[in-house]
């Protein structure tokens, strides 16, 4: 069966979901010719877990994306049932929002969006091969035996890759809910030389609605005045729909523990590794036995759908004991399924065959983004989708690549992980991955990446002027701020004392007086207002800038020390084997990661800080070179 | 594999269909306790093929369908982007009511529908096997190894049993969409001796809106006083979205004809006979080879999506000709194809295998509906539907079953033919199929089923209230212009010479002006008008009944003949190898019918009126009884 001549893209990409999608929309931002081909026109960015998006890091991953120019949080924002800021009470460094997604429109709102860019061409059709010629890659084949052609193609398929679906002891093959495998592609892969791995991932069932009683559980409304993951956003959607909270017991634990032979996890049925930190419910009541009970969320799946969605549940046990475990729980009594929880297992690439700019080493031209590289969320998906996108274009368009470093971004952080540490088990982004946690917030990822996104020409320049105008505003404040002395007013001192802080002993600069921990600065717009009121938002920067500057300025020491080993670049062209010293593991690792720099080197696992050492002292010396002009 | 216990309902529903849904709401509302287990929640009542619900036969469906209290209706008219009433310058009897759908959403309100009636237990699952025990049903066992038990089963699964995609020379397994094939279900039927038949449909492709050039194309807007299916609704959508006219021409017929060789249709990929009525344009060029254009309407799939149906594309062409085909359309040059066309081949049950009520005969308790069996459209696959759930109910409740004759409603018409005549092709309903057109009008529906579906708890009793008052009001009406005499008066006489009416010789009996072509209702409002302002449907309904008195009261004789041999029923135990004289072609299609009455047997092809006067014969003698007594 012969191939036809379908076309001629910049960049294609395989697949839209979380990664696919921010991948098409920055490649046709950034003036590529993008070519998406997905599975399912109806099932854009569908969401086959949870419906919600953010939370710890996850948030400020989505605050990024929108930062560099993305798609996810102006469609999160459009289309949300609820919006919570979780962790108010804490510093800012663990601020994070999070938003209950109606998944429904959210996938129209995401198609819509894409549909609307008028370098996409948006296209059903399934990938069964890609078209390499001398190790570059050259387009795609579809089953259709269309012949795309494109310099680079993304490959986003997700969980779809020679899905399996696992519920107990049945395992059939399918991709997530219901739908197509892709089983030619992951073939394809394999006959490519890719390396491939088994991992799983797992899902809670759905209830209906009205089977639910929630006298028995405690509500969890949204904030009252909903804060919004786009920088872009300007109006809040009023009628937010509550959650509720219920939880495990000792019966619901029982109920598992006497079916635990029969979960595919434990019989053996499953061979993929599953996400440690999205663990199943039999996973829960084995590694924390201890716990007498668990949360439960019941989240609606979106406004117009009697669809709820217990957060918490996610298993692989048989769907009668599903049923069993739901009704041990306070509420759901009489709880009624409408799909089961499953577990499904698929291929994975092994990410450290990727450079950082998500480019696969041993094929130019092809870029993996996606749970397809071994990660977990759709944030985390959507993170990567972008910085593809950005650098596929880069690829086709002889334009510059882009790569974040550990202190830029939460997505630097993740995307350097997987390249340099590889990951055994699906990947989930937290904040304790994150060095320089304290600058990766999320109320500054627009000062951290707006700058990138506009020269990329993902950022219009109208938003860009509005960014200008902020960042003038903070300086000035700042500035302004350093400028005025305060007396120990008999005001200035009963308002210290009525905030809990301690008298003045002197006139205070209004710079050091908002360093104070107790002082916010709605104290300022008390006793020193500025001529004109300031949005909320440079008034929370001012406030965090100044009060946390100690703490930054040392991260920031810190990120330099990073920079001078990150500058310190590996020439591509470098033999590990000819450098004598190093130890055998940290040898075999170097060469299969290749790092960029010595500092991502030093992040291999398995290269010592004396491997390091060695590796810096050959290169300084100017080993490489030598050995290339031989 | 062992299976589980998964529990015990009245009915189950297998897919979620257009014929699904309906049979799912009928019998959940006739207090059958009903599980529909379908492959994909999030693709309830999905459209693969045009955006639109309605037109010729197809729209009184749907208003018999909302006659009798079921969901099309009411779920198109709360989603439609544009209403259209069709021949409104012909008779009532070829009036019809077209919408343009907006899909997504009324998958969304389909959904919430089913989700909101506590009768229905909706559940994502693939049903593989039906469990029969002597020949009866039992229940249904999933592919998670699920065993629902229940005395009736519907299988309502379209186009999905073996379904293959083909386009061009390429051909694979697949359901409709890309979503998965039914393959072991089929396998099961055709185990439990079930007969089956290869048909095909096909679809056109769509295209990206911003790609047209409407400048090219000629306006279809919506009507501005949209009428609607349901009775029940009350507010109209006010803005609508116009569709778009245009025109095949030689360029394009020289493309299809030059390659017609790589046709699926043509090239014998194609085993499963296709749709008469829906032809592919390949088909159209060639069976109207003399035809210079045929009308390609581009109509909107949504609200909120910027994809194009166009129809009168339909081909299974390959994907490289569909768009040169499509690019030598005015208005289509730069058109860019967002999904394109298809053709599937699916297994279909011969209907003939089936009674009048949709039961199968040889496994009790086993109803199909729908494209199953061997129908096209979606009204057409409601129409049985909501009859299925219907009589399914009946059958696990112990309550009457519903047979609809030729003169109630084109539902009957059409159950009446797939049983008794089967049908060699993908049939569809067409107005030329009904005998008694006259009397299954738009406008009456309600009239001729609502007593029905109320008796059958289908109807609310306000609804029936207003029903009742509405048919208290048409007859006080009618009677009341029998009452009237209106003389010649001046202003009577230049009225009928404004409406190019003769003027009166006489007085006259409102009731017989009315009866004048030329004269509307509105004439009666200006001459003698009622006391209290009558509603539009009544005056309609008045108007049309008595204008067309004469031929309703002749279809009426018709009806009551054609009633007499309904009437003759033919004995279950009738043994027709012990009638003599009955011709042997006849006598096996009568015993692989097994007509209920006469009637039906004389609708059978191949039953002649000389084989249909020996069988009166034989069961007037009384000898069917004399057999089952000896
Ligand atoms: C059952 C399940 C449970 C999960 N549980 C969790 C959880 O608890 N926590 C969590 O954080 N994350 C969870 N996830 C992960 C989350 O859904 C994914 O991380 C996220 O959707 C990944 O986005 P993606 O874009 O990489 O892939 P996907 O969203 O899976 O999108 C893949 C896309 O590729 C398309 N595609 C596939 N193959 C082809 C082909 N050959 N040709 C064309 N198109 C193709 C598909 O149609 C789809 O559009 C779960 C996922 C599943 C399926
Ligand atoms: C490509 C294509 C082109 C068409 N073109 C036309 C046309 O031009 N004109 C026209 O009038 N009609 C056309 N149709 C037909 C129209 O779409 C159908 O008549 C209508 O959708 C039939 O409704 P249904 O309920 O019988 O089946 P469907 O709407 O197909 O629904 C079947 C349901 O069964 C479910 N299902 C299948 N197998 C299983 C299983 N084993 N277990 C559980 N669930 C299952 C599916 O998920 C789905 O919900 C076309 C259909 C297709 C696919």
């Amino acid at each position: 069966m012969s191939t036809y001549e379908a076309g001629q893209y910049d960049v294609i990409v395989v697949g839209a979901g979380h990664a696919g999608v921010e991948a098409a929309y920055a490649a046709a931002k950034r003036g590529a010719k993008t070519l998406m081909l997905t599975m399912n026109l109806d099932m854009i960015a569908f969401m086959p877990c949870n419906p919600s998006i953010g939370g710890p890091a996850k948030g400020i991953v989505v605050r990024e994306i929108d930062a560099l120019g993305g798609l996810m949080g102006k469609v999160i924002d459009k289309t949300y049932i609820q919006m919570r800021m979780l962790n108010t009470g804490k510093g800012p460094a663990v601020r994070a929002l999070r938003a209950q997604a109606d998944k429904p429109l959210y996938i129209q709102e995401m198609k819509k969006a894409l549909e609307q860019e008028s370098n996409i061409t948006l296209r059903q059709g399934m990938v069964e091969k890609l078209v390499i010629e001398d190790g570059k890659c050259q387009g795609v084949i579809t089953e259709t035996k269309a012949l795309y052609r494109a310099k680079s193609v993304i490959i986003t398929t997700g969980t779809f890759m020679r899905g399996r679906v696992i519920i107990g002891d049945i395992s059939y093959e399918s991709g997530p809910n219901n739908q197509r495998a892709s089983v030619k592609l992951a073939e394809n892969l394999e006959e490519l030389g890719f390396e491939l791995v088994r991992f799983k991932t797992g899902t809670p069932p759905r209830v209906i609605n009205h089977s639910i009683d929630y006298s028995k559980t405690e509500i969890q409304p949204g904030d009252e005045n909903p804060q919004h993951f786009s920088y872009e956003t300007t109006e809040a959607i009023t009628d937010q729909i509550p959650c509720w909270l219920t939880y495990t017991n000792e019966n619901t634990h029982n109920i598992i523990n006497e079916n635990l032979g029969l979960s595919a996890m434990y019989s053996g049925m499953i061979k993929g590794t599953g996400p440690r930190y999205c663990p199943s419910i039999e996973d829960k009541i084995v590694r924390f036995h201890d716990k007498p009970r668990h949360q439960i969320f019941l989240e609606p799946e979106g406004r117009n759908t009697e669809e709820v969605y217990v957060q918490g549940l996610s298993t692989s046990l048989p769907e009668y004991v599903q049923r069993e475990i739901l009704r041990s729980i306070p509420g759901l009594e009489e709880a009624e399924i409408m799909r089961a929880g499953y577990a499904i297992e698929y291929d994975a690439v092994v990410p450290t065959q990727l450079w950082p700019t998500l480019e696969v080493k041993n094929v130019e031209g092809v870029f993996t983004a996606g749970q397809i590289n071994g990660t977990s969320g759709y944030e985390e998906a959507a993170g990567q989708g972008i910085m593809a996108g950005i650098n596929a274009a880069a690829k086709a368009l002889n334009k510059d690549t882009l790569i974040l470093d550990r202190s830029q971004a939460y997505i630097g952080v993740l995307i350097d992980d997987l390249v340099t540490k590889g990951t055994n088990e699906p990947y989930r982004l937290l904040t304790s991955r994150a060095e320089y946690r304290l600058l990766l917030r999320h109320d500054n990822a627009d000062l951290r990446l707006t700058d990138i996104g506009y020269k990329l020409g993902l950022i219009s320049e109208e938003r860009y002027q509005r960014f200008e105008e902020k960042k003038r505003l903070i300086e000035e404040e700042k500035q302004r701020l350093q400028e005025i002395r305060l007396k120990p007013t008999e005001q200035l001192q009963s308002l210290m004392e009525q905030i809990g802080g301690t008298r003045l002993k002197d006139g205070i600069l209004a710079y050091d007086l908002l360093k104070r921990p107790e002082v916010t600065y709605d104290i300022i717009d008390q006793v020193c207002p500025p001529e004109l009121d300031l949005a909320d938002d440079v008034k929370e920067q001012v406030e965090i800038q100044i009060k946390y500057q100690g703490y930054i300025v040392k991260s920031n020491q810190q990120v330099d020390r990073m920079k001078k080993m990150e500058n310190k670049l590996i020439p591509d062209n470098i033999d590990y084997d000819a450098i004598s010293g190093i130890a055998t593991e940290a040898r075999e690792k170097l060469k299969k990661v290749r790092p960029l720099s010595v500092a991502q080197a030093s992040r291999i696992a398995g290269v010592n800080p004396a491997d390091v050492s060695i590796l810096l002292v050959y290169i300084e010396q100017g080993n490489v070179a030598k050995v290339s002009n031989e």
